[in-house]
């Protein structure tokens, strides 16, 4: 073990150039810590001329990341390029294929073709780290995967989005509403280039679908996690909830149901006291539930320069230090299909609508929601100084299906004046 | 690796049990998991007889655990007796000197015999593992030795007794003295045998130590470690802490001063919205801070059968696995000496005294912490029956030798009628 590890870097945008910077910073204290030295051989990016803050010049450069990752002087691919198609997924593939080890911050990539890749690692001995890929600098991977080994997982929940989170979170504290905070994360760089990646919840889809397999054994199944963005959520339903005594917040579930594996990334209610309801701006939390340990949380930054680096360290010292584990936490060939849930688990259920004020218009919810088998837990209907009131309405646990049944219904009324909204109470 | 791990498991109390029933009821999500059964050759305890609602009939049983650590059947000695002298410790040493790896959930044992034996087990060639000795159920040791190994830590912060945190969100939620709470814990089995290792701060402070070692690469110095208990908190310092902002915990903080290792296990106070200051009754929390990562916050249950024998099955896991690493994160002989910091870093404090009802009283406590070198913050005096008037006063960051000095000067006045108390605000 004392030869060192020599990593080959591909994608030197803000992680990249992090990681670059630990690895020059602190050569010793990862020295010490792993017993050998960690050396970068060559790097690559699209523009080789950009001033990006750090000295390049001691490391190859391969304009080509193929050509990094088959390179005879790595031994370890670090993808920090992005992407699920394209040359991220070809470098990886090449670097497997060349008998490299890969360490990724690629959700979308694993998310997507992580089946495949985990076998074709498998097959070459060679190992994937990711703990970059989800929710930033917390160790949520290595927890769930090594420190957590010994649970029956029951439950795995998120907030890992954090622009989703600061523009909720900013509604609640300043009164603006969802497009002028939208625009403002544009200004300040907070948006990806498809922004809906970020407010359609397919970002934080992607880290969901990637610890359903850990958690649960099965093969990551992006295209079976149910989306919702946060773009519906207005001020309203903000206020409506903390009055309440509730969040709104871009939430992440997967739980098994009996009848296959739930897994969604919506605008869920949780309670204002809870750890995920005062999780406040950009940073992430995860809530690990286990037979044994009962509840976990873990919280931290889920971006930014130095927290992924961190992430991505923690990998390239594992692999340094010779700790070598399964892609997904047990053999690929083992991973079992995961069958959608058709339905989620029962929940209670936050309802806003606005009723004509005339006589009755209540009763006729009431009606309707008592019809479709929906049982009222709390409402409150507040003073108001247009035509229609404002009502929101606290369900006991029901299935999704019978509130959409309800508000179908409750549109086909004539006392209801707007379309009505109905988000999920997340029981945490 | 396919031969099984067998283990040894010495001690069959809450943990002990909730560890043998993990390893019958998830044998194949652990096979699953690690690609090798795991499997019980022998255990040991002081009474066989007694009915522990398990069947242990599978198991030889050793009456000495020093005989079942160095069994031939035995790969792994699983030690969860506790004591740092005697049995605890010759079953270890025995374990490791016969070639076996150890699990430990043993604080004390590492905390004041951690050096002596990391270097035993890498002169051997052996591990020893102890993700239980620390905050419970929560993966704080393998987030901090592996999943942060790219960090240099800043500082590690904890509450990590969770009887002494239940305790003092008790005296607040319900009104009730220290006496009163310290019974009834007394009454419901929070206590250790010796209620000192709790209410005195040893137990937290043996887990500071260790978290303390694997941080900033020092020998575990728990003699280092400045303890203060919560015996002397009064219902008067909750509520007053509460009115201005702030919760007290019994908080573990250990950091580098430039002049040697802080480490710390006192009352505290912290803002009572930070996730520290919003930990309720028996849970763990801790609090990394790294150059990178910023700051990682880690939750969950502290004590119990379930949380505690997940840890040590994430250990076990680890082992089976093949997943090994030096005790405290690096080579035993690399660790260095931590000489104790003579001071604490300086912090803002809160002082809760008594003044006579007299012209001047004040304006001689405000001389007296002037020449001190002590700037005030924030004041509060209270409106009062007595002839004797509440003050409270949060200062701008100071040294605890000025506050010291400051005390024992008001004290030799004539116008502080009981003993003041002050209490260092954690920036968190």
């Amino acid at each position: 073990m004392t030869q060192p590890l020599r990593l080959g870097i591909a994608g030197l945008g803000t992680v990249g150039i992090g990681v670059v910077k630990i690895i020059r910073r602190q050569a010793a204290l990862l020295e010490a810590r792993t017993g050998r030295t960690v050396t970068i051989s060559a790097v690559s990016a699209r523009d080789s001329s950009k001033d990006r803050g750090v000295s390049l010049t001691d490391y190859a450069w391969e304009t080509d990341p193929v050509a990094l990752a088959k390179r005879d002087d790595v031994d370890v691919f670090v993808e920090l390029m992005g992407g699920h198609e394209g040359a991220a997924k070809e470098a990886t593939e090449a670097a497997l294929a060349t008998g490299k080890d890969v360490v990724t911050a690629n959700k979308a990539l694993l998310a997507i073709h992580g089946q495949a890749l985990a076998e074709q690692a498998e097959a070459a001995g060679r190992v994937i780290r990711f703990e970059a890929a989800v929710a930033g600098g917390i160790p949520v991977i290595k927890s769930l995967t090594e420190g957590l080994a010994g649970n029956d997982i029951t439950r795995v929940m998120g907030v890992m989005n954090g622009t989703c989170n600061y523009i909720l979170t900013q509604m609640e504290a300043t009164g603006q509403g969802y497009n002028a905070l939208f625009e403002e994360c544009g200004r300040l760089g907070y948006l990806e280039a498809n922004p809906n990646l970020d407010v359609g919840g397919i970002d934080a889809g992607h880290k969901l679908a990637i610890l359903s397999s850990i958690a649960f054994g099965t093969k990551p199944a992006f295209n079976n996690v149910h989306l919702e963005g946060i773009q519906r959520i207005t001020l309203e339903d903000i206020r409506a909830a903390a009055d309440m005594g509730y969040r709104i917040k871009l939430l992440g579930v997967a739980q098994r149901t009996g009848r296959g594996l739930e897994q969604r990334m919506t605008p869920c209610l949780v309670p204002a006291q809870s750890p995920l309801g005062q999780l406040e701006g950009g940073t992430n939390m995860v809530v690990i539930e286990g037979d044994a340990v009962e509840q976990v949380v873990l919280r931290g930054p889920g971006a930014g320069e130095g927290p992924t680096a961190s992430a991505v360290l923690g990998d390239i010292c594992d692999l340094a230090r010779g700790l070598r584990i399964a892609t997904f936490g047990q053999a690929a060939t083992t991973l079992q299909e995961a069958p959608a849930a058709q339905t989620a688990l029962p929940a209670p259920f936050y309802l806003r609508m606005a009723l004509k004020d005339k006589p009755g218009a209540l009763a006729k919810v009431a009606a309707v929601l008592g019809e479709a088998g929906i049982s009222i837990d709390r409402m409150r209907q507040y003073g108001h100084s247009e035509p229609s009131a404002p009502v929101l309405i606290v369900t006991h646990k029901t299935s999704r299906a019978a509130i959409d049944q309800a508000l179908a219904e409750l549109q086909a009324t004539d006392v209801v004046t707007v379309e009505p909204v109905a988000l999920r109470i997340e029981n945490v």
